[in-house]
């Protein structure tokens, strides 16, 4: 297949996924006005925060479904668009708990609530709060309806039903995630003292999660209902074994691992121009990452550990904790993991039960991953 | 039937629920502990948070099946149970919403971890943070695994995707309701200056929600879920015609706005020894109700408005309010509504469709609300 036939794929794909989303927001927006304008534009809302994204776990469960021999596309694209709309319900829900008003350079749920609060004359506090109250209701109608986008898929029976267990398992696995997320920050409040600021606090840096424990995190948080279990979703769909099946699952932990893994080293050691988004971000606001877990037990850190989660962080500071991560070798430990994560789970590819058109199929995704670390 | 058959019969139903809500539970818990156990320990919180209700909704949803002669104890229980698993993850959310740690005299599941890590040093506004992230993901487990509970009552084809439908329904009105509920709060805040105190700010009182405002918001936020659809759903399962469904949820629309009210009523002329609740708690959180948007449009309004949603509120103030809701005729003209519902409530049960056993099942709710209001 060339470069061609891959995008025209692609697109094919897309937007399928795309008018299935829009379907189900027009028939959802139709049906909040007769309750309301303000409800019905929530949903304008919500439809505007659902969109732009790029569609990873769609292309995910339509990629394993063609690859299998699938070829009703639009079943596919509804089981697609259900993990997209939980997708949606996670990060509405996760902006909430991080407090961030901003997603992909516009504002978020909170955010636009926030705003039309505000601009209305209400104190920043309330308005605040209003944004997150607003979002989580955002979130929850997002999560119930993920669920209905499959049972709009026209599948029904035991095949319904193992569609169905595999997004619960998607849902019950990052929760989980999200709640040693919630954990780890915590603890480095604990260790640090309120908010960042001056490292080395009552518990010290013992307490911070180690390399293991942020892995295993992104993991539960990310990795599985972001490939793992779109991956199985659409193999399923696709009547294949329960080898396949398997197989491709295992693909899907290690190359969303991997992918975890060069998100933590681009945030810090991208190229703005490539990734779209500061390399101060994720220093600023303390985030959890196998680089800084890494460097965290080396003596060189204490130098710069009191940067890190400092919302003034300046571009000089970016700049030595930069040095600090050469010299620990934390740089290239995170790029080995990346790499390993990425060859474990081209080797999930070459099991037997799985077509050339898989290897085909997924080879660009390993290659992508491989060609993004240094 | 005398009162010894009916208590039979609720306590029979209400051991069925138990069981589909424990079991669930344990099958959850057993799940989680592979995931570590922190997660296993929401899972307990969750389930402590999910106890100790009053099931209403399972209540509703096992008098409809039996009064329209369901047999299946078992699928009704687990349809009762989506439900009452719907209403724990709405309340979970409403506390976050509302910044409430407590209720029904215990920590809530925002209460729960702020404690645990006010406990182990972090700062209280961190650990309040804390606390309300856990419980937007605990809401989000329970909200997601309702629908599941409906697939476990091993009813399937189309007569699973209208008990789907109608819990789509319940959760898709209710975010409206919980949307206007915000609204409404932050009109308040709007109308008076941030979180209470001295009234009549630059919007002024017309701001302020309307009687009808109320009422609309009463009904979508609670009555559809907690009594409408609930009724429907029990019907729809018993198998009885549309005329028969259609009739129990006026009923339950009716009867759910009734209770909504007479809770108003009690939440600030109630007898804390049969609320078990003070009498003081819906003024000082300046609660939006029927009760007081009657009395907002008197002159005699203005001399007690000031004190309304003050977390310092003395009982002497409370008094006052009592008076000033007496003399302006809000009392009167909320408890004249309240009987207005319950009445509309039963003329529904008088449909021709509806078998006498539905009337006799339902006369000691109607008796409930009525005898509840002076």
């Amino acid at each position: 297949m060339d470069t061609h036939d891959l995008l025209a794929v692609s697109q094919r794909r897309h937007q399928h996924v795309e008018r299935v989303l829009a379907v189900f927001f027009s028939d959802s927006h139709y049906r909040a006005k007769t309750l309301g304008a303000p409800y019905a534009a929530l949903w304008e809302t919500l439809e505007r925060n659902a969109s732009g994204g790029k569609r990873v776990r769609p292309r995910m469960v339509m990629a394993a479904y063609e690859a299998l021999g699938g070829t009703d596309l639009d079943a596919a694209a509804h089981v697609g668009a259900a993990f997209e709309l939980l997708h949606t319900a996670l990060i509405v829900h996760d902006d909430v708990i991080d407090r961030d008003f901003v997603r992909r350079g516009g504002v978020n749920v909170s955010g636009r609530y926030r705003d039309i609060a505000t601009t209305a004359g209400i104190p920043l506090p309330d308005a605040e709060h209003r944004g997150m109250s607003v979002a989580i209701i955002a979130g929850d109608l997002a999560l119930f309806n993920a669920y209905r986008l499959i049972d709009r898929s026209g599948v029904d029976g035991i095949l319904r039903t193992r569609l169905h267990d595999l997004l619960d398992e998607a849902m019950f696995v990052s929760a989980a995630g999200e709640l040693y997320d919630v954990d780890f920050a915590l603890r480095r409040a604990s260790a640090t003292g309120s908010g960042g600021g001056a490292g080395g606090g009552a518990g010290g840096p013992a307490e911070l999660p180690t390399v293991d424990e942020i892995l295993e995190m992104e993991r539960l948080k990310t990795a599985v209902y972001s490939f793992e279990t779109p991956l199985q979703a659409g193999a399923v769909l696709a009547g294949a074994s329960a080898a396949a099946v398997a197989a491709l699952g295992t693909f899907g932990r290690n190359i969303g691992i991997a992918y975890q893994v060069v998100d933590d080293l681009l945030g810090v050691f991208g190229d703005e121009r490539d990734t779209g988004k500061t390399t101060l971000g994720d220093l600023r606001e303390g985030k959890r990452t196998v680089l800084l877990a890494h460097a965290a037990s080396r003596p060189e850190w204490a130098e710069v550990e009191g940067f890190i989660g400092s919302p003034d962080l300046t571009a000089a500071q970016a700049g030595r904790i930069r040095e600090v991560l050469e010299k620990t070798g934390s740089r290239r430990f995170t790029e080995a993991l990346a790499r390993d994560f990425a060859n474990r789970a081209w080797e999930a590819l070459v099991d037997p039960e799985l077509p050339d058109a898989a290897r085909e199929e997924f080879r660009p995704v390993v290659a992508s991953v491989l060609g993004r670390v240094r």
